[in-house]
This record gives C-alpha cells, sequence and structure tokens, in this order.
C-alpha cells in the first residue's frame, strides 16, 4: 500500500529538478543555463527532464511564481498581525530583510531575472510584483493618515522600503559577518527612520 | 594634416564597440549575448571585433571597471565638497542616486554582471567597490563623531545607503513618472533620516 501523505516519487523529481534550476541560474544566469545544465545537477537525462518539464522557462516561471506569492504571503501576515501601522511595517519589514538575507539564491533569481520570462509569465509575476507594492504603498499612507508617519512622500518611501529589502539578496553573503537577523533587526529600525515615526 | 585632439578611427570603433556591449548585456545578460551579437549591432564582423578587443569578458571588464572609477570619484567629489559630513553625504546620496536612475542601464551591467568578469578583473573591480564601501563608511562614522549622526549602527547604515542607490538601477523606469532628480532629491532626505540627522 502507498500512503497518500507521502509525496509521489514525480513530485520528488519535480522538486529535484526545481532545486537544480535555482542552483544553475544563480551560478551562471538564466541565458547561461542549458536544459542539460539542469538535468545533470538532477542526476537525469535531458530527455528525462522533458517529461517534467516543458522548458528551462517552465521551471523559471515555477521559481519565480513560488517566490512572489510567497513573499506577497508574508507582506499581508505582518499586515494583518496589528491593528498598528507602525507595529506592521515593523514585521514586514523584519520578515522581509530576513528573508532576502537567508533565501537570497532564490532571492536573486526572483527579482533579477524576469526579463527571461515568457510575455504571458512575466504578466502573471508583474501582477504579483503589483500587490506587493500596493500592500506596501497602503501601508504607508495609513501610517500616515493616522498620525504615526511623517513622510513628505509615501510613495517614494513605500519604493525604497522594498528597494532595500530586494538588494539584501544581492549584497548578502552568508559568512559576511551579519546573521539575517542582524541585517532584519537593524533594516527595522531604518525602515522606521525612513517613514518618520512618531514617538 | 591630421588633428592630434580628434578621436582617431580605432578610438570611435573602440567607443561603439563598448556602446553595443552595454546594450547587448543589458537585454540578454553577459552569458546570454555572444561576441557576434555586438559586433552585429556595432555594424562589424565578428573578425573586426577581435582586431579592437579579445573576448566579450575584456568588454564588460571595460564596463565594469569605468563605471566604478566613476562612482568612486563621484563619492571622493562629494565627500571634498564640504566639512560638513550632512553637507557631504547630501552631496554624495544625491549624486549616487541620480547616476542609478540616469544611467540605470550601464549601472545595471556593472552591478549585476560581477559574477561574469575573471579572477583577475574580479579582484581589481571588488577592491574598487570596497574603497566606495569605505568612503561611505567613513563618512557616516565622522558624523557620529561630530555629533551630526545620530544611528546605532554606521556600518550597517553605510550598507543600506549604497544598497539604496545601486538598487534604484534595478526599478527606476525612465517613463515611470518620476525623474531621476526626484528621486536623488527624495533620497537625500531618506539617507538623513537614516543615519539620524540631528537639527
Amino acid at each position: 500500500m502507498t500512503d497518500p501523505a507521502e509525496p509521489s516519487r514525480a513530485d520528488a523529481t519535480r522538486a529535484r529538478l526545481l532545486e537544480a534550476a535555482v542552483a544553475a541560474f544563480s551560478e551562471r544566469g538564466f541565458h547561461g543555463t542549458t536544459t542539460r545544465d539542469i538535468a545533470a545537477a538532477a542526476g537525469m537525462s535531458p530527455a528525462a527532464l522533458y517529461v517534467h518539464h516543458r522548458s528551462k522557462e517552465e521551471l523559471l516561471h515555477l521559481i519565480s511564481r513560488a517566490g512572489h506569492e510567497r513573499t506577497l504571503g508574508m507582506v499581508r501576515e505582518g499586515i494583518a498581525s496589528s491593528d498598528d501601522p507602525a507595529e506592521q511595517l515593523r514585521h514586514v519589514v523584519h520578515d522581509f530583510a530576513a528573508h532576502h538575507a537567508r533565501d537570497h539564491t532564490s532571492a536573486r533569481i526572483v527579482n533579477y531575472e524576469l526579463a527571461a520570462l515568457s510575455p504571458d509569465h512575466l504578466r502573471e509575476i508583474t501582477a504579483l510584483r503589483q500587490q506587493i507594492d500596493h500592500e506596501m504603498r497602503d501601508l504607508v499612507e495609513r501610517g500616515v493618515a493616522a498620525g504615526r508617519f511623517d513622510t513628505p512622500d509615501p510613495r517614494m518611501a513605500a519604493v525604497a522600503l522594498l528597494s532595500l529589502g530586494i538588494d539584501i539578496a544581492r549584497w548578502f553573503r552568508d559568512d559576511g559577518g551579519w546573521t539575517p537577523e542582524d541585517v532584519a533587526s537593524r533594516y527595522v529600525e531604518m525602515a522606521l527612520r525612513i517613514v518618520g515615526l512618531r514617538p
């Protein structure tokens, strides 16, 4: 008898392929990677890869969609965590920064390989990014409206807050002397300064 | 007679190749670009390209070195512009942000294709980046020592300030509704908040 809760062998193979694709894209970029590279890293033949995925673009799309959905969920969870915009911002910036430090390898692909997506996939991912942007902008605007934040340009502040978090994936190094938690807690302090938190 | 001040035809050709390389790298990434693409964009044969440059890596190195030297010069000029660390920071952040918005195409290559450099070239470029990092860190530390800035972690603040500027090259769009000057002036305000400028 097989346990229905146990992932099927096909699921495990797909997961192994996604992991191999993340490693290959992060090392050589999407355009520098061949499906052969990915198949080899996953320990299978190129023909076996095509049983599971039609193209390397499909792999990129799966990685990108999972990354963006996870980030959007994280942002919404942070916002739902409190009624106070300052607490919401603390929560969102902490988790966003920690994620981009901890998962910098996949976050780099998610953020820097958008141009390699097919037009349809890019539209889908752009819509997810816009939802993340809107959540952050609404959060800053709510804070200003509630008298908790004081910033002359909530829209630009929201762009800068997300930008700071995303760029962690570019500069963070596992052996750089800072843990993801170090970065996250300092970034919370800086975020509250950027929006002009009132005591 | 030829005018010695006039750039030679070889110089003009090299400049055209660099411009074509920036366009090609920014469109398809370094690994996705062939020397044939670059030669075609510059209106010459691949063989003619090799007369001027040994490889596409050499082109990337020239683009990267020019970009980093220009940025380091800009940072040092901003620091030399005043005795007051707050004025220095205003100047540096303004010019750094405006540059990454205005020249976002080349700034993206300069910042996101480092892994494609040869080991020797990467060492050279890394040394330039470290000088930029040190200038920014020293500036924030001088401001704290002078009682002008108030930040619990000058090193992390300096990383965040450069990170904010660099990431502009990723998100800025010429048709996005903001001019490079809009971004630069808002980023100066946010930078002064990050370092905790004292009135």
